[in-house]
């Protein structure tokens, strides 16, 4: 069976150990390279005791430094590090001859205009962003086989972009009237030392944060705008729930057609959808039902009383949203089954 | 110090846990009499260990019959039953000569045919309803002191009709544009032995509920209907998340003013109360400050984006939400001050 | 790949549930079965719709007849039944040729004596008992292989069973003197509507139950007292604390050797086995490092102040202490890899 | 009615924070200065939202400088501060004159050498220790009226020294056999910037730590020496398991006497006590019933299979273990009735 040889860069947030729980059972990879300024020295199952017993347990953290990446022989990196360090990264790596999908916003947005209004800075590599595909496969699937370059989608875009897709498509919602709360759980806040995320200011505690202009937004909005044909702008409020992982959107836009084109727009969009999967009308997407999977759980329903639509879907935020994806992702470009490595329920 | 005598009828599930914690505690009350038809000749130190110690602790439940409750010589009770069992309770027992605060929702419309569409079943007690006092005090404080029957309002209800209604009145936000997503606490679902409420059903898991049409909106609708001096619908999401207690809503809607008058109209309105703790421009809310108090927290923000006004608050859906609110409008009914037995943090 | 037709009786609790996860994608299992008196006419994906996708995800469950088991072509039945239900299905189906891997207790005891003093029942099936194998490979491996009738373990037992085996084997450690607590997920307690394991119940609270005389002490001391070569009585206090899974066991006893021999004596047994990972000494084993796995964890420490020994074990109670030790004795049974369908972290 | 005018030195950790809510509303006690170094000019309702509303949150943090405390014309002061840093303090303030109620180690030893073994320095203010009272009202309530410097009990001490005294005094049980495991909720780990602390490496977790000789240890000894009129020296495990606050301790020994003395010494001791709740034989105290109280609730069993008695106790670790506790020393030292201040439920 083919593996193939593949680092990791970052790996010791939530996004990166996700990662590895994938990549060290997974039929075709290869794990070579694990890489950690803070941790270099120290093996995967010493940091993530988690993982002992796995078969590359052992495995050392390196510092990220790509001619030492790529002396390991490594094919492919995944990226887990923040934003404006994973371009350089990307741009070293692709040189020394190594497929990037990375899971940092760098890549995601086309426009660095835009990236600049929302991460305050210059882009790092403007040069690469005509080539990177956004790796989110039910919408993009032809242009990953064989890309060079992912940028894996972020968390809550993924969980609202999927469920829009189809309805703005077909003209079914009013692009104007799209608001989007979302709940994820404390894993998204990554994994550092940080007063307000310790336990006890978390547990039993419900808000709101980041308002009102997310970052994530600029790629919700670029997607949207791609679906519907013109520029889209929505209000998404995002909260932080006790919970350690998973996403829960709820989503409700003014009904253009009849309702019962929602659900028939769904099922032709991801009838055929592994990874999507149709609750039907009243259905309540949970996540506790795809929490540890690769799988997007999508409800809807139509409230006659305000003309409005409710799309309610649920994901993993370290899986669908971020290392499930890049590993369906990594199954796309090398044309394994998309499943494979994500048969975990 | 005057010391009024009360009943609590429907003492065993968790609103009215709520209630004897602040009555047990409250300087001008005297528990006289609980009942709970399966918890009959228990007290209530057996069935709430955690209330073994307080002067009354040792008071036995009886069964709720009207005459052995006004044979116990309670001047006031509070009905913490279910819809359509406390309206007969409150006929029989205003019969009596007691005043009533219901915190079921049986007095909470104003017109039976809005009871009949919601709760699928006719009025029990019409003729009460003209009497009957919407018992938000921060809404209708004037209509409170000296009232025989109060409706004390419903946990969701609570925090989006506060925030909404002083920029209703001032005509500072379409009414047609109101959507509102709320997440709350467990134990606005009951104490009842339910599968679906199992610790293991609901820990780790973030999910919508209720879809589309959730009964609390008619008291909503009809509270905000009031303020925007015509009818409103809004589109009103509940979620249900892993907390003991604790609602955050999150409501946003077209702005028509300028923003600057959103703070000042919540200053305006609020500003004197000492229950509402206004945060200000990007403040959000958290649960984890109002839990076990009677406060609701209410900041804003707005969207230059989308042109809407973000409104989010937090209460503890047991206090503000139902026991906190019932024993506020205890006081006022009985001009003790409006703080008394709500003095904690 | 040889795939062995599997049925699972009595699916529908959380042992069921785990089991069910395991086997929908063991490479050498093929789910053809599955049973639960109340939701007989429903799919798998239906009841759990976490498993929706899987490949089997459609079969439907069935009444827990034993003729209808045999016609479905099961090979093997596990059987995650109630004490005292499940040996009436075990004679049935060995009588027609399947395997059994019972997870209850009925099978546990050699001394059907002991079963009824802990049970409070004549044993239902003594003429069985003889041929049972108690399943735990790390101490009874030699048994498994060709067995009719595994009695796989309890969840506290194997946490504590496991630790004090190779110290009682080599005389480490005064038999009289074992003290042990355990900390239990809530799972443990069944998926049961039940007002005791409700969410606002469980969370935010510790505490002891059962007391003094746990029904597990009956296997635990019967495995103790094999090991020691004289009977053994241990003080064992469990507890309920509010996660999901996980069993979380402290041991302490009077050291007889010296401290290093406790090490050793560890690493002696088990330091060959895939699913026991030694933490040495001072290893505090952590309940989240093993959830979703068929690890246990054990680590060490030795009190020179009062000269006992601590044993620290951790494990998954669906896991090691259930359906994940009840698929390792599949493997055994039919010579797979140990390992195979449980190669998850 | 008389109050006193109050300092809280180093107020922004969690036990600074319980010692805030109750003093806020304590009837007896007016806050009239609150020291923290990172938090100096900020007020109690800005680092703490929950607090806003009450009549001091408008109280500036100062540096904790001894001449700034004494100007603000404090009598008495609480001192949440580490151990090592509190002395010194004490010191200070003792001279200017006011009485302390410290809640870290630093005085909780009679012996300097112990502190020394314990807390690896010499102690910083030796001639202080023998001034200091344990301030455990249940054992040394005569001490406390009048005095002028109180060393708080620990919270792991509390919890197992109260159920503990009363046998060893009688003589009912092997000093030399005392077993403890403790529970403890995360808050009492601190409220700090540490990864090991943050809300996903805590939930569903469940762990040992601090093996196998825990700095509690040295108070928990002293106390049952001098319960028991020789050495004592017992196996204590703490863990720390996913709750806000709460400890729970499960403590055995071997009976010496019979059964039913266990439960009249009990009585005797603590039968008129209100801050201890006897729950009686087979009474399994649980942490949800005393959270955010004062009290402590015991029971207790025994094994007769084993000789063993058992001791169940739960307090909350920031309550009767830290906060609760000091308060009700400050009621004794000022003759306030006990209780006031903390009639909370």
């Amino acid at each position: 069976m083919k593996r193939v040889k593949i680092a990791v860069i970052g790996a010791s947030g939530y996004t990166g150990l996700e990662l590895l729980r994938l990549l060290l059972t997974h039929p075709h990879a290869e794990l070579v390279c694990v890489t950690s300024r803070q941790n270099a020295g120290r093996s995967i199952g010493e940091l993530f005791p988690r993982f002992t017993g796995a078969e590359a347990a052992g495995l050392q953290f390196i510092d990220p430094d790509a001619d030492a990446v790529a002396a390991t022989g490594a094919e492919l990196a995944f990226l887990a590090l923040p934003h404006g360090v994973a371009a350089g990264y990307a741009s070293s790596l692709l040189e020394k001859g190594l497929r990037i999908i990375d899971l940092s916003a760098d890549f995601r947005l086309d426009d660095p205009a835009v990236y600049e209004e929302f991460y305050d800075a210059a882009h790092p590599a403007p040069e690469l962003l005509a080539e990177a595909v956004y790796g989110l496969p039910e919408v993009h699937r032809a242009d990953i086989p064989g890309a060079r370059l992912i940028a894996a989608p972020g968390c809550y875009p993924t969980s609202i972009i999927l469920p829009l897709v189809p309805l703005l498509r077909n003209k079914l919602i009013d692009p104007g009237s799209i608001v989007t709360c979302s709940m994820s759980g404390v894993s998204g806040a990554g994994r550092k030392a940080d007063l307000s995320l310790i336990f006890c200011e978390c547990n039993e505690s419900v808000r709101a944060y980041g308002l009102p202009k997310h970052r994530h937004l600029s790629e919700i909005e670029q997607e949207l705008g791609k679906a519907a044909g013109a520029p889209v702008a929505i209000s998404f409020t995002p909260h932080l729930v006790p919970v350690h992982n998973g996403i829960c959107s709820t989503t409700s836009a003014k009904l253009l057609g009849q309702p019962a084109d929602i659900g028939r727009a769904l099922e032709e969009a991801y009838g055929d959808e592994h990874f999507v999967r149709l609750l039907g009308r009243g259905g309540c997407a949970d996540t506790k039902n795809v929490t540890g999977t690769n799988f997007i759980d999508i409800g809807w329903d139509h409230d006659p009383r305000t003309g409005r639509v409710l799309l309610l879907s649920a994901e993993d935020n370290l899986g669908k949203g971020a290392a499930g994806q890049a590993v369906q992702n990594f199954n796309l470009i090398c044309q394994f089954p998309e499943t494979a490595g994500l048969q975990n329920f």
